[in-house]
């Protein structure tokens, strides 16, 4: 058991859409992760899924709503279900927590889909 | 589905040791509470528990192990039976993420038990 300090870990890697492991919480992984640019349309059939900007700001699309603006400090919950496209201009940091067997892409797979998240 | 602001939130209420619901994510709930001074030793005998500090220093004191001093932007999880005593020295603002069944004083009982919490 320790501490997580967000911004120390969020300096270990550099690689885009490409979520991180830094700890467990019952049935849910923590992660960082650095998005830039436009991510894929998806929806996670069975799971919620937490996103809370740590740096940046952090546009999530949606089917049939306006877009959700969400800057340092703030998070969203997309429910289980819901299509999303998470979208940032400049790059943005953020914490994610979801159930572990989640995939980043849902149900979809492209070039952004990772199987296997290293843990920093 | 709506973001949520972190510090706006908390300047929704002043009581301490009193967690307020603001979202859910799967099967637990996402609260925003205020700790100052010195919480009741205690453990969740089932359920892992997250707590990230939003404003001023959190330490974490466990039994024959160091204390764990959280601060702004850092996040711990304590893991299911571990028993851990949360202390304020001055004001701490908290994010914490925990299953819905949980009791915030966990096998304990006492004056800071708090059976129905309140959504913000």
């Amino acid at each position: 058991m320790q501490k997580i300090n967000l911004k120390i870990n969020l300096t270990k890697f550099n690689d885009h859409w490409s979520p991180k492991i830094v700890d467990e919480l019952n049935d849910s992984y923590i992660k960082l992760a650095k998005f830039k640019g436009e991510f894929t349309w998806h929806k996670h059939d069975t799971e919620d899924e937490l996103f809370l900007v740590v740096k940046g700001t952090l546009v999530i699309k949606l089917r049939n709503q306006e877009d959700v603006v969400i800057k340092q400090g703030e998070l969203i919950v997309i429910p289980k279900g819901i299509e999303h496209l998470p979208v940032a201009k400049e790059e943005v940091h953020v914490m994610l927590i979801e159930p572990k067997g989640i995939l980043n892409t849902g149900n979809i797979e492209s070039v952004f889909t990772k199987k296997e998240l290293d843990r920093i």
